[in-house]
């Protein structure tokens, strides 16, 4: 496994273990990229996350962002994290087509108590603009509340 | 069928009916309330909403509190509508039992381009407290734009 | 000074007191209720408030919710309160007429690390049904993780 | 006055006059880029703006956010714009010095209904990372259905 680059706790591949055992099930995304300045996930849409009109479910956009924003908030603080989300709001800017979904996650703040997360998710068939006109944005919140007292097997908080 | 409510287009029959056409699979939500505050919807919970721990997950009660609210806006506006969402803001206050969810929406606007609905959601595991200590607040935001002129076909949002 | 209500650490002459004390400044608001189901506090619109067209500005609602949000917070944790806005969330629902303004603070939760108060402001000009449609929706969010150990100097937030 | 770049409607100069005539007071800000990206405004931090303990006060961060926004879907759209702010979500992330505050927007969005903004607000005191750390991100959204047909007055927001 490579080394993860600097300020990040847990490369690609850790990630991808560690969220496939944290929810007990498989796990549709690729991690496609971790480094300090965030995160990116491809997700693949199935048929349970279509609409009527050919588009893709607003959940699926909200799972997915909730999703891509704890990635990130993982990869600079460890397994040992305890985060909680305490807020999520998310614009639908544009309809998706039914293509894969991409989400980049930017951490906007790592604190003590509290983790905020941007994500902008792209609806990615392909084309040359398909990655600059995102469909969604999303900041999403979390409380490490609970990781106070600090856990002594695990990794302190940034 | 009974006769819906002053201010309300559809009643809770004629909500069910429609959700299970647009969405084109089974509702398992019951829709226990309809009238001119608002809706009361109640989901059980499955296995797939369940997270380690013993707590229901974020996409659940973020789809909860979008459908809810969509439910909402149709009871009003009738089955022509086509309301899109723009916005869902959500606020996790507690860690949900693993219980019914009950969901209150209920309308802050209606307007010609745009809705807003406020929700609550509940973890109704029949105690005292269960419907007053809200596991979550939410409020989503619809579009209207595309009601004018009204759209003959009734065909579902996204 | 009358004793608070049960569940309310200080009544409206407390927090009018507190308030001037803390921002240094006459205060223009009138705490009219206070009460374990929250706040409400009226606000006269001058000046600098309106906006061209007779309305009242954005930023004058977005500081009363903040205000008020804070107001009920205090109402409930006492003067030693240290507690920091970490998010604002604002609806602008109708236009304002240039009326006395009012706003209901309701507590969403009050826990150990965050607080969150919903906020609706209304625009009271007398009519019937002012009080019945609201102007703006907010939910405030404060971060008390200062809090620990509580701080005996009372010093006022940011 | 110097051409405006391609896909910007007016240049700063313009969107500085276009904000005096409309607001009716002297403009505290200076705009410091318009592009196709969007727009950068300095304030000033005034002694209204502090707060005890040497900060700068949450509904200037939140006055600064809404009119930035507003600048950055005129130098797109023109004076005749109508743009009402529908919602406004402000994250406060650090807690600002006493120094200049830099605004940047983005647009996310330009539609023919809904325009929504990104924008974050760094404390400028010149150090080397002031402007890399922001003190707040907003997204604000503004409804443009006043817009058909176009006004041809130009009158201001509220």
């Amino acid at each position: 496994m490579s080394a993860p680059e600097r300020g990040v706790a847990m490369d690609a591949a850790e990630l991808h273990a560690f969220m496939i055992d944290a929810f007990d099930r498989p796990l549709s995304w690729a991690i496609e990229r971790v480094d300090a300045d965030g995160v990116r996930v491809r997700q693949p849409v199935a048929g349970t996350d279509l609409r009527p009109g050919g588009t893709v479910s607003g959940p699926t956009l909200m799972g997915l962002a909730d999703g891509v924003a704890y990635i990130a908030v993982l990869s600079h603080l460890g397994p040992a994290a305890l985060a909680v989300t305490t807020n999520l709001n998310i614009n639908f800017l544009r309809r998706p087509r039914p293509v894969d979904l991409v989400a980049d996650a930017r951490l906007l703040k790592l604190g003590r108590t509290l983790a905020l997360v941007d994500v902008l998710i792209y609806a990615d068939g392909g084309g040359p603009d398909d990655l600059e006109r995102p469909v969604a944005q999303s900041v999403v919140t979390y409380s490490m509340a609970l990781l106070t007292p600090p856990d002594p097997t695990g990794e302190p908080p940034a």
